[in-house]
């Protein structure tokens, strides 16, 4: 199933997306968001779907799309996580998996418009695979139960400003990740049988032209490692977003110039939707 | 003004102290939350106090003392912060100011047990003065202003897994901050009015021997310059916590062993209250 949130920031509404139709959710939840997706949301809005009790939502294709979650209460993003981004960042591919945080106010919707901070000359694009976390995750057993506590997948624009990541941040890099709006996501949550995550195509576009070509199935640390190694170490929440890392073909590269005023960068995941942002001057 | 919440996790009654007094806010407000802090909440509290309408919650020295603020959006760190801190770490005092992220979730009460993290050999305290944000901050204009927009102060104690934080991280080092319980937050939030917090006294002691004991007027980034710093690469929301740093004296440095189960902590800022941890296997 794919499920996301439609309408003005703040006020989305939740919906099914089943095929050409898109179905009103509000009869069975108010949001899209952990305690949906913990409390067994999910098989309630299919019983909801069999039984023909999920009416279309009229004007949908007018409405703003929002992310396909509400605000997580962390947003944890792996770091050099492909080998060929690891060499164009000028690194070595990592031995142990790197984790680093992004504000959870940056996340929002695939289409808006995304602020150039004041004073950033090297704003970066980053298509990512997001994981979304279904049940809280805490010293999982093994890699299957970590895929087990998994709700979907998202497509996210991990962008960063990497004179804030790396030049003015003593080295920890969260400084360039978190300013507003610097995590679109959506435009939808697929669940785990709507896609073979470990071998999906993601890529990204400057003003038409391709950027990242990569496929998930080069990921040094995969899905489920990811979310097993990260239950060693902290308390995943239902809702929380997982950033899986970028592949090659960034602006950091220096192959490609950073993002200016008036660019608009696409990005899509297969299976998870296509996001398209102007970027315009905060 | 000194606020706390008091009960079970999750169950929190929001408090006023005064003096001797615990009084009950529930007629007020829900909780002591972004919300609160930010929708004139405390104003509403001093008019309500100064009417005589506050009543006196009845068993209040039985109850357990939560966090004295809901879980917030996003707790800051600010790292090496300190200059005898950064040279017991092995580190000059930083140019840049430096900043991590720990997961929210690790936020809970003064005294909880916290548990020591499965595999954990290097779990070491770090007392710190906690800023609580009491409105949305984006780029602030000075630190006058970011002084504005600070709803208060609390002790906190920035709990880290050096071999997570450090050997196995690849340099990024929330993997170490955010287990279970690793924000020991409160007894209570004091508002700017009750201490001078640009100069308190803060110590920790393990097992009741002294460890830190230093002065926040020894801050390399003072309170205003990291708020104000913050706010041109990101924005905090009201109720976040942001941590200013820790001084020296933590086992990091090699003059203290680790924690171990059966040890307790304890940690004081001057007009902020004292948090009393048991250590505990996880």
């Amino acid at each position: 199933m794919r499920f996301a949130r439609l309408g003005s920031a703040g006020a989305e509404i939740p919906v099914l997306l089943d095929g050409d139709r898109t179905l009103d959710l509000r009869g069975v939840t108010a949001d899209i968001d952990g305690a949906f997706l913990a409390g067994g949301g999910v098989e309630r809005v299919r019983a909801a779907l069999e039984a023909g009790e999920l009416p279309e939502l009229e004007g949908a294709a007018d409405l703003r799309i929002g992310a396909p979650i509400a605000r997580p209460s962390a947003v944890y993003c792996i770091g050099m996580n492909y080998a060929a981004h690891a060499a164009e960042s000028g690194s070595a591919p990592p031995e142990r998996m790197v984790m680093f945080m992004k504000a959870p106010n940056t996340v929002v919707g695939p289409n808006d418009d995304v602020s150039i901070p004041r004073g950033s000359v090297k704003t970066d694009w980053e298509v990512e695979l997001g994981i979304v976390i279904g049940e809280r995750a805490s010293y999982l057993a093994d890699e299957a139960d970590a895929l087990a506590h998994i709700a979907g997948y998202v497509t996210a624009n991990d962008l960063s400003e990497r004179t804030f990541q790396l030049e003015i941040s003593g080295g920890q890099w969260s400084k360039g990740k978190s300013s507003p709006g610097f995590c679109p996501t959506g435009p939808w949550l697929a669940t785990p049988d709507e896609i073979d995550a470990s071998d999906v195509r993601l890529r990204s576009f400057v003003n038409g032209e391709p950027r990242q070509d990569s496929r998930t199935s080069d990921l040094i640390f995969g899905i489920g490692r990811i979310v097993f190694e990260l239950s060693q170490v902290l308390a995943l929440e239902p809702g929380d977003l997982v950033l899986t890392g970028t592949p090659e073909g960034v602006a950091l590269s220096g192959r490609f110039p950073y993002l200016s005023a008036g660019d608009v960068v696409e990005l899509e995941i297969d299976g998870l939707g296509r996001q398209r942002q102007q970027y315009v001057s905060a």
